[in-house]
Parts: structure tokens; sequence; C-alpha cells
């Protein structure tokens, strides 16, 4: 493809925002995206939108149209991508290909996602969605006890122990500690984490990502036409996206997140890197146990060891592999559809140096991976500093 | 962009099918896709499905993926496109962008809808998220009361009566009578459209395109690697898309299609061809007042006068601008997300010359143009047979 490069990024706090609507947070993430970039809505030529839920609970669909009159870019190319809670970064991807294949030049990317406002049965039954309605959520099996189910046989299968995840949680709440956009902001310890509240055995409040509204955008144009705009020169190594069956118990093996390894090869193929290349990597923590399977689909670790990089202190943003950085989902937050958006936005953060506390030293290449369902839709990026 | 030829088309019959689950409809109509290419699964390299309304009617999101492993197309690429009724077509532009790019080369694009199962209510409802969700639905507006306020004002304002309108629908049903997928086979009278049941005035029944279960589905190649496989050689001679405000009063114009003349005049600048060139025109009818308003956007007619080219017998298969050659949405019916693929599809049989009793006569160069809410996302193809 076409080399990219990042224009602009833009992001609102995850909050509960009952007072604003989900066009005026994708408005605000568009236009803190076009002041970072120092351009005016005009240069934009198309707009993809990354959001799952609109239709269920906010009873608005067709808002690509809608977001891009609301942003000042009426008239524009727009449409929405949807792929669970993989929407945000299969929207990038789409972004990417609009440039790639030579139709726009600059490109607007937003994640969004207003989910606090409805019922908590309503966001749970949406939430469902990106599980089999036929053959898991027709079952009864909410979203987190299909996770609780994988976990517990990961447990079982490898000889972990519940408190054996406890880093990932706790290394997520200390960054986000220091994120200014993220939802929670506290600190947590290894006493809180044994002791919160189940949810689904044996996954426990601070096992879970929270929901939350919020958007987050980025504008792309082709590295060639990129002028000055102040920023370090951060470009896209590689884009790659599989997918697995929806349901878990369709999968070859349960334990192994096929689409995370097959789009995670082909974009080091593509980059014409490994994982030890790897500076930080944004990763899908929607539960502790997504965040294990991660690492060892992306060949950080064994099937079945990815807990130990936390055991040993590793994944903090001085650690080998630093992960969820500013958070990730579990403390950052997890606006579904914006959540892949998100994840880039941080990373091009990092790889500018502009993470603040928690800044991967030096950080020139990054990973970020967005997941929808447990494991069915996987879109895998690696952005380069130049 | 790239020169991008058609492989192979599918569908599935227009209906209630109940009996079906939405992964079924989509399977079939790619299976039937893949037979008419001569190509099998493994071939296929990236799946776009056009969907509006599976999250709030079938409790399921993330179809993309869920498609593409019921379709024997585990671990490809795969994500939903959603621009309300014009989900169709937008998710044959990503498809189209997808190949553009380089990036695949073999791409399949299915539109689906499973919409007749769920108590109408709950359609009517997820009919609104087309329009403005804080605007117009939350003012009591359906989407056919909205489209009744514009057909009101352009009676009002060009001096048509409601019988003006009747020649779109006794068309599109004539031609739909040979269509063995479409809705609806019967022909209607003028004294039927004069007396249909009153939807929401001045819309009656007749004016009205009715929903269903369907799916349709198209494979994608780059023209230079098309192989023979036994049908005449259909290229993409343009591809546009634009946008205008969802709420119709936001308009500057609320008589004129904008985003639908944008488009239309960039897909002819594309193809280097004006209307005139133009062999036949699967328009969005989905009410009566659609059709006229699109063939104003498109050229055929000037504004305020696209009824007359009805009243003038021109919309007919033998005539200047053949319209709803296969019954339109009117007739062939309007599976939202599906129907910009089926509108291809059909454009793509009367190219080929497999149109049957409504063959246009040596069609070579056709229009589709894939609606979604009442002119705010906007698509239009033009389709050529080399």
């Amino acid at each position: 493809m076409r080399e990219i490069a990042i224009l602009g990024i833009g992001q609102t706090p995850i909050a509960e925002q009952w007072e604003k609507s989900l066009r005026q947070l994708a408005g605000e993430a568009l236009a803190a995206a076009m002041a970072d970039a120092h351009i005016d809505a005009p240069q934009v030529q198309a707009l993809c939108v990354g959001n799952m839920l609109s239709g269920p609970l906010n009873r608005q669909e067709n808002i690509g149209a809608l977001i891009a009159d609301w942003a000042g870019l009426r008239n524009i190319e727009a449409s929405k991508i949807e792929a669970a809670c993989g929407s945000g970064a299969a929207a990038f991807r789409a972004g990417l290909m609009a440039v790639a294949s030579g139709e726009h030049d600059v490109v607007a990317v937003v994640g969004v996602e207003k989910m606090t406002e409805t019922g908590s049965s309503s966001t749970t039954s949406g939430l469902a969605s990106a599980a089999d309605a036929d053959w898991e959520a027709a079952q009864g099996l909410s979203f987190v006890a299909i996770n609780a189910l994988v976990m517990r046989r990961y447990m079982h299968e490898f000889g972990w122990k519940h408190d054996d995840f406890a880093p990932f949680s706790i290394n997520a709440h200390a960054n986000a500690a220091h994120n200014p956009n993220a939802r929670l902001h506290e600190s947590i310890t290894m006493k809180d984490y044994s002791r919160a509240r189940m949810v689904a055995d044996p996954i426990n409040l601070l096992d879970a990502s929270p929901i939350g509204d919020g958007a987050a955008a980025i504008l792309l144009c082709p590295a060639d036409r990129l002028h000055s705009n102040g920023h370090p020169i951060i470009t896209v190594a590689a884009s790659a996206s599989a997918t697995d069956s929806i349901a878990v118990h369709d999968r070859f093996d349960p334990m192994t997140l096929a689409a995370a390894q097959l789009s995670a090869q082909k974009a080091y193929t593509q980059a014409g890197v490994s994982p030890e290349d790897i500076d930080l990597f944004e990763l899908h923590d929607a539960f502790s146990i997504m965040a294990a399977l991660s690492l060892e689909a992306c060949g950080f670790a064994e099937r079945g060891q990815g807990v130990r990089l936390g055991l040993d202190d590793q994944i903090g943003p001085r650690g080998k592999v630093p992960v969820a950085t500013r958070g990730g989902l579990k403390a950052r937050g997890h606006p579904v559809g914006a959540t892949g958006v998100y994840q880039l936005v941080e990373l091009i953060q990092q790889l500018r140096g502009e993470a603040g506390a928690t800044q991967v030293p030096d950080a020139k290449i990054g990973l970020a991976q967005n997941i929808g369902g447990s494991g069915a839709t996987v879109v895998t990026h690696i952005l380069r500093r130049n």
C-alpha cells in the first residue's frame, strides 16, 4: 500500500457524558484532530466512523452523514464501519484503504460510542450482540460470561491462579492515573484486586474494563504529501485484519486467538519487524484474560504463558513489553466502537514522545491490536516514528 | 483507481424468510456468486458486508466475521459497513477500495437484511434510525412520514397531483412480475394506485416499497486479473459517494437531493459520460417521490420535473431512461441494507443481457444509485460492458 502518515489526533475524555450527544462527542474529537493537524474542515475529503452500538443504544444509524455534517464536513463521503469492539481499528483500516487506493488524500477516522445513558440491561444485551446471537447469547451467555469461561479454562489448562492475572490490572490502573482522558484514575493494589466483587466467576470487577462515552479521531494523508505540522513524522508500517468463528466453542483451539495471531503475523511481515522490535503494545485488555491471550497471539509469550510477563514485571512503561501505557481498556476505559481509535491515538502519543509520566523511553515502533468479540474480528497495526 | 471487474453475482429471493437466519441468507447469496464466478471459497480474500439493522432487529453485530465463517471464509478480513439504506452500495464501494488499494485481489461484497421476523413496531423504529434521532425521530416522525412531508411539498411547489406519480409504481410492478427474486409479482393499474390505502398522506401503500428478508452478493477482482468466467466482461466505470444533512429541514433546498447530485456528477466525470449515455438507471425508489427526485439529481430531468418522464412513458425497459427494470425497491423489495447490492446485481444482469423479459436492448452503460436516509448518504456507481 501507498505509505500513509498521521496528520493529527484528537480525543475526548472517557466518562459518563450524558450532557453530550453522539455527534457532539465525535465532533469534539474531530475538531481536536484538525487543530492538532493544523488543517481546516474543507481539506478533509472523507470520514470513516468506527462505532458498534449507535443503533440499539442511541436509536441512530447513518452516523457517517450525521457526524460529517455536525463536524463541518457536510457533503463529503462518510460511512460507519462495524466490527463489534474492533470497530475503531476497522474504521482506521478503511481510512487507510481510502487513501491507499488514491481515492482520497485527507481522510478522517473517528471512533465514537455513547453507551452509559441507556439502562444497563440494554447495554449488556447490546454487548452480547458481539457474540453469536443464535449459539451463545440465546443460551443466556452475556459477553463477560463468555470471557469467564475462557479464563476458567485457561487457569485449568495452564495451572494459573486468579491472582496471577493481577499485574495486568495493576499496571493499567497505574498508567491511567496519569492520563487525563482516562475513565478511571485510581491506582489499585494486589489486595484491591483479590477482594474485588465477582462479576462472572473467575472474572471480577478488576478483571473487567469499564464502558464509557467518548470519541477519538485521527487524520490520515499520504506520507509524501505530509506538510510540516510540528509533530514527529509517524507512518503506518503495517495494517492487517483477520477473523475467526464468533462462537468460542467453534474454534479449533479456544485457548488461541487465531485471528490475532494471523493478523499480527501479516503485520510483522509487512513492517519487516518481529516482536523483539516492538517498543510498546497497546493491546485489547477488555478482560485480563484477553491481555494474556493477546500477548501470546502476538508472539511475546508462549501458549499459556502470557501472564508470566506480568508476574515478571515486564509490562510497565519501562518493561520489556509495555502494555496499556495510557491505561488500556481496563482503566482508560472501553467505549466499545471507539476503543480501537483510542489505542492508536495513544500509540501515536507515545511515538511522538507526548505520553508524559508513562512515556516509554525512545519509543519508535509500536503495535496496536483491536479485537471484536472474543477474538472474532481482529485488526492489527504497526506504527513507526520516522 | 485501478480498474475493477465483476467476477460473479448471486442473490436470494426477497420474501419473509423466517426459516432462514441472517447468516444463512448471506451465505446463500455468496455461494451463488462463487458458483457464478466459477471460483471456490479459498480464493476470496476479504468480505464487505452491507447491513443496517442486524443490531436492533437480529441482536447480532460483528456479522463480518459471522458471515465469513458461515460462508466457508473463516479467517479472512471482514467487516460491516453501515450507511442506513445506502449500506449495500457503501459496502460495494469499500470492496472496490480494498481491491484498488492493492490490499486484496478477490473481494466479496454481500448485502443482507432480515427484518420481517421482529414486531412491526421495532422495524419502524429501526428504520427511523436512518433519520435524525434528536431532531426528527424524537418528534414522532417515522421514516415514511418524513418522505410524506417531502412529497407534499414537491406537489405543492411544482403543481403535481398524486396520480402523476403512478407511472413509477406501475412500471416497477410490471417489471417485477418477471423477476423470480422479487418480493411482489402482481402488476398494478392506475386504479389500484389511486385507491391504495393511505400510509402517511400523500404516500399510499403503492408509493412505498415493501421491506423483506434477502441477500445479494458480488465478487470483485482487478480487471487485468479477470479469468474467463463465461460472462461478458463488466467493469466499474465510476464510484462516488457524498453526504448531506440527515435532517431534511437542515438542507439548503429540501427539494434537491444534493448528495445524489454531487455523487452523480463525480461519477459522470470519472466515467467520462453524461446522462444521455446511460442505458438504464437502477434508482432508489423507496418512495415514488424519491424516484422523481433521483431522476432530477442525476440530470435526467429539471428540478421539479422528474415525474414527467413517467407520464411521458420514458421509464420502461424500452424508454429513454429505463428505471427499476427488475422491479426496483417498490416491487423487487427493499431489504434495506441489502438493497444497494441488489441494484448492482440487477444492473450487471442487464449489462450481461440476462434480464429476460425486461431486458433493456443492448444495455452497455448503467447507473445505480443507493440512498441512505432521505438523501443523507448517497453512493453512485456506473458500470460498463467492455
